[in-house]
């Protein structure tokens, strides 16, 4: 099946890879995929798990709830004057949406949208069949085998997006990939957009933490656009509802920000079940919809037509501890439910991840990043965020994680190419020609098709116990650690114009000069 | 959702579970769910990947490879004769199909059936929107965290039989858990078998290894069973293919005893894509159906209507070493389209499991046997042999990967429920009395739903990196490796009859004087 539309990667940071030993053979596999695609395009249909009658009964119930709690809009006035003109019926702070009109609303939002990327190569579609992998998101910590777990630098920022570049899987660079814990939250911002545009070509997140970090991230990103977005969608940003049916000031002034600049906001309640949300799966489901219209809702009257992303963050819980827990089977039953009324909706989907509690890069760790992000393609999603390094409930960036998960990204991308059922893929002939009983190592078919016909991983070891044992008896996380390294030793940045990068780092260093420090 | 039509498990194994500490809160966690399903009813639809046109087209490349090539049948001639009463062309030990012939003869299977265990509390429903876990099969050597990789012992195959019958996870006890090496091939049958029928009151799997060695295992469970089966199925047991396009007369002498006596058996292709089969999965399906169809026809030929299961395994090969590879997206997609055909052709099938070369239980052990198993039960993978222990390619057995993959299952039922969509699982009303900002965890639908709103892995670590440090920083496989001697050391036997035990050990001992010893 050829269903690969998206834009290829001429992949020149992936060449180059040689050693010796095991090393060349570790090389070998990957620059067998280094022409990677910008994003993954989905030929499989989306998996539904319910009816079209839940999914009625799901948005009926988010009409209730919109129509009879409504939102609470925190500090900001200007957002519920605008719900007021809209028709919303107003008490003080509370927003209270007659039935449907969110939805409708919301439908001035585009279905799918083009993100743009310094490299347009690495454009990626966001919504329809079209799925995006970025790295993960927001940890204040960074682990690997060596140092083990500990606060998160700008080294360790920029290392991430080094990787995700390097990386023939992940498609988008992210946003706050770690926290670089060691500059001023007042001006982390800037060293964090200017990371992704300096060391990465790939499309990126800019800052939501305020109005005025959400407006110097678009005006870096025009600066390393060549000074005019001319309507370009540049950024994708993550917009965070506070959970129960509320939107705050800091949020929404930084969605307001980029709606007003035709940039994309990804409006995302974040869900622990139990605690922001009843414990049953319906409600998850319910609330999240009715939470994120509302916030897709403000975008379209801030910018009918501006791009924008149907979020959802839904996890359970632990009843001993009330921690977060990840890989469990309801929040995957509320990720295809959602999933399908984004799907309704029209809308382009964000959901799932990597996403473990694991504090290692263990069975634990990929078992339950897998019971994420299958359901994640399975479902459909369009925008993935946390595809890889995610450890610790999202507290920790994994080094080696990030290996493991990217390796997994590989082959979802072949999974969701589906079944290649051309003459060639049929094999009708060779079998045909094979006598009972003898192997199909040495047929024709066998050796025009070798070479692509598996997918290659570069970190799993599938050689004897014997041939193991002699390569040292490393676990899969001890061989994705030579792994980053070498990718790290062997990174070469992608090119930028020189004038271009002054005027960035002039930017970065106004802006830094005009701002207090602040840590908190 | 009260799809839980199997019949329930009293757990008596499972209580008593009680220690100081982590160990109390683990026992906590296990005893809540004791009252396991004795199989697992899907209420979610199989997940379909391909369109019935394309099922058409692979049914008729196994009608064309079964009339063209056919099978050949080794050393077994009066199966020959059956099929040339049956109407197929024969030339000397080829057995060629007219068009369609072999689904014909296909059709005189059931759908479904039940085989009934020795508890009729476990008795499983293997077919229709029943899923069946079984452990591993088959392994030489057993692998846990104190010991390492060595040969498999009587011991180790007892310990696992134990484990399966105080799983709440696992519902069939298999059959060859591993290779008890320290018997003689010729004897091994004999204590599986009992062991089976001791340690264990869940339903089981004879042996395939010779046709006299069938017959031993259906008298073992005849006596058992209080001395007549009176037309029972009470066995389901392992039939594979000589792939490519060979049934040799050792399976087909096995397949014969069981049959004749009402007893099932998977009719599975062991397929390495690029070794037994062409390499493309196209490929691989069309043949692996063609296989298929003649073992089922053949086990329709001895005893029309006898219970039969439409087997596949498939995997994926190393380009490097021409080792199989496991977790890999191509062996996904023929999990799918294999599993649609045999809904098609109207019959029970297996197929999947938790499946890894690697050789710990680390990562690469979880992320490949999540890719296996996720497919598995989304395709609606009836049974599922190797859903627990499965290393090394099937080489080894693994303790604590038994304990992690048990807990997958566990998840997988819950998922397999679909979405609650009751008042209760709407929870609208909570939300409705809940003000925007007031956190659920007091709310009156919390307390009524949290024990049992989200499911409890008895192995996943929630706890903070701090609490997680203080019980010792250990990874799953080291928590793992606690869970699985716990059980060990609490195993209290299933009651048997004093009469039925002796007889058993009587015709164990009688059997053992008859045969010689043999080691290969």
């Amino acid at each position: 099946m050829t269903t690969e539309t998206g834009a290829t990667d001429t992949g020149t940071a992936e060449t180059g890879r040689r050693g010796g030993g095991r090393a060349a053979r570790q090389a070998l596999r990957a620059s067998a995929r280094t022409h990677a695609d910008a994003f993954l395009t989905r030929a499989l249909k989306p998996v539904e798990i319910v009816s079209d009658e839940v999914l009625e009964l799901i948005t009926a119930n988010a009409d209730t709830i919109l129509a009879e709690v409504g939102v609470e809009i925190r500090g900001y006035p200007s957002a519920v004057e605008r719900f007021r003109d809209a028709g919303c019926d107003i008490d003080g702070d509370r927003v209270r949406f007659p039935r449907g009109l969110a939805r409708t609303l919301a439908a001035t939002a585009p279905a799918s949208y083009v993100q743009h990327a310094r490299n347009p190569a690495h454009d990626v579609t966001i919504g329809g069949d079209a799925t995006v992998f970025a790295p993960n998101y927001g940890s204040p910590f960074a682990h690997d085998l060596d140092s083990g777990r500990r606060y998160a630098t700008l080294a360790d920022f920029q290392n991430f997006v080094k990787l995700t570049y390097t990386s023939p899987h992940l498609h988008h660079s992210g946003g706050t990939v770690c926290e670089p814990v060691d500059v001023p939250v007042s001006k982390r911002h800037l060293d964090m957009v200017y990371s992704h545009l300096r060391f990465s070509d790939k499309a990126l997140m800019g800052s939501v933490t305020a109005g005025e970090r959400a407006a110097d991230s678009v005006e870096l990103t025009r600066i390393a656009f060549g000074g005019d977005l001319a309507g370009r969608t540049v950024l994708t940003s993550l917009i965070n509802a506070s959970s129960p049916l509320v939107w705050d000031a800091t949020m929404l002034a930084a969605a307001e920000v980029y709606a007003s600049n035709n940039q994309a906001c990804i409006i995302t309640p974040f869900i622990l079940a139990g605690a922001m949300a009843p414990v049953t799966s319906a409600g998850v489901a319910a609330q999240t919809l009715a939470e994120a219209l509302a916030g897709i809702a403000f975008t379209q009257l801030v910018r009918p037509g501006a791009p924008v992303v149907f979020g959802s963050f839904a996890s359970s819980m632990s009843m001993q501890t009330g921690a977060p827990t990840f890989g469990t089977p309801e929040p995957a039953l509320v990720l295809y439910t959602l999933a399908a009324l984004a799907r309704r909706l029209g809308l382009p989907f964000r959901s799932g991840g990597a996403l473990s509690a694991s504090k290692l890069p263990d069975a634990q760790a990929a078992y339950e990043s897998a019971s994420t992000m299958i359901p994640t393609m399975m479902a459909g999603v369009n925008f993935v965020l946390h595809a890889a390094g995610w450890l610790e409930g999202g507290l920790a960036i994994g080094y080696e994680k990030f290996i493991l998960d990217e390796d997994q990204l590989g082959m979802m991308a072949v999974f969701a190419k589906g079944l290649d059922v051309s003459e060639n893929g049929q094999a009708l002939d060779a079998i045909l020609t094979n006598q009972p009983g003898t192997h199909f190592l040495g047929s024709a078919h066998t050796l025009a098709n070798f070479e692509h016909a598996f997918y290659r991983s570069a970190v799993a070891d599938n050689s004897s116990f014997e041939q193991w044992t002699e390569d040292g008896a490393l676990d899969a996380a001890q061989r994705a650690n030579v792994i980053w390294k070498r990718r790290l030793a062997e990174y070469e940045p992608p090119p930028i114009d020189d004038a271009i990068d002054a005027e960035l780092q002039d930017y970065v260093t106004r802006r830094k000069a005009e701002l207090p420090d602040e840590f908190a």
